[in-house]
């Protein structure tokens, strides 16, 4: 028996239809650094984005070929994740801090025809551009010089050029929810980066889970402010979550530094906020130190991408008022696959457990974990496995086919280690890849680190496995230290005892200024794993 | 270009496999009257589901049959709910309120194969069963006689026989989500019932969008209470939206008197309601005569059927400090389609204003008004005409193809009369079979209502279209006074008059006792205009 139900499709071309005629009113706030912006009613928007695919028409883009960007967070990089789709084509965002082969393997593999990118980071695009196969324009956006990116053989137009008198109406096409929207490369910390394929659907699905209270609630009284960059993940969807919303939106461009994060947030007030830890932890620093900034305009602060440690979600909610929410998901999963609230009715303590996981599945999304052999483990607080998901925003393949073992089994295999408890929270204790195995048995590199962490003296910790003669592998602590403060491995030792069990306490350790991080800003354990293994580092060991 | 994402469906199973497993411990209360009441973990609903799908298919459901209820709001009505969608069937939820002959009329219609009921309305099911076509059994729900259903040649068994000793787990099918999960008929103001026939896909939209800030925000620290009944457009998606969020239920079963929904209201302290301005009414009459009644649990209160009376919504915030938020929608709409939730930033006399309309669409839902050609009319605020609304959870056809003419231009006809202003906001100020029509003018009998429900002493007010000599049609004000009160015509023409344009005001007046009413609590203007035209009022005119 069918349904009556009429057949409407769940596209971006709705969520823009949407922003603009019930709210047209709501604002996109770019930064211009110096404490300078611009503002965009969502009304303007949609006449930019009739204008930009009108122009991408006239550069020769049909059908479903791909239009990249090589951009920050800012309001073209938003017409371009509303036109693109809208018009049937595919957004795909290239990540700025890849290097030039990867780009160039991403956008030639992808096909990209034209890449949308911003005068500002002309310099990292330009070596991009000779290795490019299928690129034939270049829309430079901004004023700056056109130079570095003319001399590749292709067409360089001016975004401002390109869209100057062209219609402010499109007649969106009716589209299959089921194709494809936009594209995006996972980061290719293992092999070689694989494509991801959003489609009108999953990404309608992801926006209005994002919407939901369990997720983030975003509805027409917030503003919003991806920090975490709009080339990864797609800004973890909050852009198309605060259109379908009507939220006001507010976009840092390049301007990520803590200082310049501290004065948007006083000034244009955004009430939620998404960013990886480290730089809430450079915001939370900065804070320390220059007190007088004002974030109590914040609701709610979403973070993930590595695991968030406890003492920082304290120091935000104990001192600031600010509640920081830790999520889970990547690339493949749109992102946002589980949420870190805590169910009513615990108690703190309970709550703040809760809250340092990694969450539970948003409605949509099925989460569990298998063994070697692929098979279903107990959801009971103890058992360690490989996280599997499914849900209709989480991808079944990567393009081409690569990779195809990940999905063997209808599931996609994360790649992360962890456990679920009862109630279904997960906690992460590792990337299988980082996962130590010391004596046959598993320490988790994460737990260790979430620790060290919060000692007063430490600012940044990564612990990775490296190779032992008795034990097969054991834990090197790599960390930095707070300007000014001391602390011996002895001490660190000490701080950990009642915290881990006495075999997972590290007997290498090494300080250093930095921790290297892959283009996305997490922890780059395989470098670090060879930069110990080229005897790069000066490493102390301690037995007690 | 298909995207990579996996093709799950959207399933009322999706939603129950969540509910059970992420939100086990969340909790459904069913009222038993005398302050009594029993609870029922999820994860018991979910093992009382599984054995009343074993149930159904053990009294011979198979395919897509229809499952029929006869129930008022409790956990059992919940059951089938989830079993019939999940294994597969059609959730038929029968209107106990309407004519034994319509009844049985809607249970032929749709071939209802099983009826589960509530024995507390088997005096009014009984005079039903001799008329059915297609029914072969009856499970009966309670303790109460079963003898008044015995004599139509059905099967009838308890409820709890019927699941006895079934297995608490049921391997639920892979469902196309476009299939049939529930049917409702509209209540049959105008000719026939219709049927509306929703999918699966629908019904987890809807609870999405329910879940969602700018609809209801229903989250897993939410308490919900459902009065509007569950036999009617699926008591507005509440129960859905509920389990999909991890939200307590509390159900009033049958005891819907102001005191004991006060009672309910005050134990179990529920954070979100939703029910007809009528009830809402009644609750308000009874806690202004018995101060002492603790409502303050309520963040939300929807409201919707027929339209809220601002002065209702003013006292409910003002002196109880709980926010009604109206909403509107049809059967036809799963239903809610627009909510009226102010846009921020505006005055408080203009939030009142937009909470006093019917709000605006709900991301998915597209709204319009057209003339009587068809054609699409401004959105200014000023121009009148009939809604027609689009969308994933709006009906596209009824079943067996009734009333065509309704879907005629691909969006449904809502037989609602209004306006739009630029933001969106709908105002309804007719069914369109109510306006009236007057020197070929409209005057809205919605707002003519609407302000002498404000009149300190009108406790109800009803306005409908009468023949008229020289104008074609004039309005007849039919209102019921508080107790005790006494206002003349005169009066309240006085009181209207700086309200509403000079011709508007009503010349006939009568005070009656109640306003006769339809199966779901709206004002029942069919047979108001027929007791009229039978001379059973007695008319004062009166002209100044």
């Amino acid at each position: 028996m069918r349904s009556t139900m009429q057949d409407v499709p769940l596209t971006v071309t709705s969520i823009l239809r949407h922003a603009v005629t019930v709210n047209g009113d709501r604002t996109v706030t770019t930064a211009l650094g110096d404490g300078r912006y611009r503002s965009t009613s969502y009304r303007e928007l949609g006449e930019q984005v009739a204008r930009l695919a009108h122009a991408l028409r006239g550069v020769g883009i049909t059908g479903d070929q791909r239009v990249g960007t090589f951009m920050w967070n800012n309001v073209e990089h938003l017409a371009v994740y509303l036109a693109a789709p809208a018009m049937g084509a595919v957004l795909h965002t290239l990540n700025i801090r890849l290097s030039p082969e990867q780009i160039a393997y991403i956008a030639n593999e992808a096909e990209d025809q034209v890449i949308v990118a911003d005068l500002s980071l002309a310099a990292q695009l330009a070596p991009v551009l000779p290795m490019l196969t299928t690129v034939h324009t270049i829309l430079a956006v901004g004023d700056g010089d056109l130079t570095p990116l003319q001399n590749a053989g292709m067409m360089v137009i001016r975004y401002d050029d390109a869209l100057g008198g062209r219609p402010p109406e499109y007649d969106w096409p009716v589209l299959d929810e089921n194709t494809a929207a936009a594209m995006c490369y996972t980061s290719g910390t293992t092999g070689n980066p694989k494509g991801v394929v959003y489609s009108h659907r999953s990404t309608y699905l992801h926006s209005m889970s994002t919407c939901t209270t369990n997720v983030l609630g975003i509805g027409v009284e917030d503003s919003v402010l991806p920090i975490v960059p709009m080339f990864h993940a797609n800004a973890w969807g909050l852009p198309y979550a605060a259109l379908m919303a009507g939220a006001d939106l507010v976009l840092p461009d390049r301007f990520m530094d803590a200082p310049s994060l501290l004065n948007l947030i006083g000034t244009h007030r955004p009430t939620v906020a998404g960013a990886v830890p480290t730089i809430w932890n450079d915001v939370l620093n900065h804070l320390e130190r220059h007190p007088g900034h004002d974030i109590s305009s914040l609701r709610l602060v979403a973070c993930g991408g590595s695991a968030v440690p406890r003492s920082m979600m304290e120091v935000f909610q104990n001192r600031y008022g600010v509640r920081i929410q830790q999520a889970w998901g990547m690339t493949e999963t749109s992102p946002v696959a589980t949420v870190a609230a805590p169910v009513p009715g615990v108690s703190d303590e309970t709550a703040w457990t809760l809250r340092a996981s990694q969450g539970r599945a948003a409605c949509g999304v099925e989460v569990r974990i298998v063994d070697d052999e692929g098979l279903p483990l107990p959801h009971d607080g103890k058992a360690v496995g490989e996280v599997e998901v499914r849900g209709p925003w989480v991808t079944g393949s990567y393009y081409l086919g690569r990779d195809e073992a990940k999905f063997a089994s209808g599931w996609l295999r994360t790649g992360d280690v962890g456990r679920i408890d009862p109630l279904g929270y997960v906690t992460l204790t590792d990337r299988a890849k980082d996962v130590i195995k010391s004596g046959g048995e598993w320490i988790s590199s994460v737990e260790l680190e979430n620790h060290l962490i919060a000692h007063p003296a430490v600012l940044e910790a990564s612990v990775v496995g490296v190779p032992d003669d008795r034990w097969q592998e054991r834990p090197l602590a790599v960390v930095v230290l707070h300007d000014g403060h001391q602390v011996s491995p002895q001490q660190l030792r000490e701080f950990l005892t009642d915290k881990v069990v006495r075999w997972w306490l590290p007997e290498r350790w090494t300080f250093v200024d930095q921790v290297p991080r892959t283009s996305v800003g997490k922890y780059d354990k395989k470098t670090i794993r060879a930069r110990h293994a080229d005897g790069e580092y000066d490493v102390v060991e301690y037995r007690d």
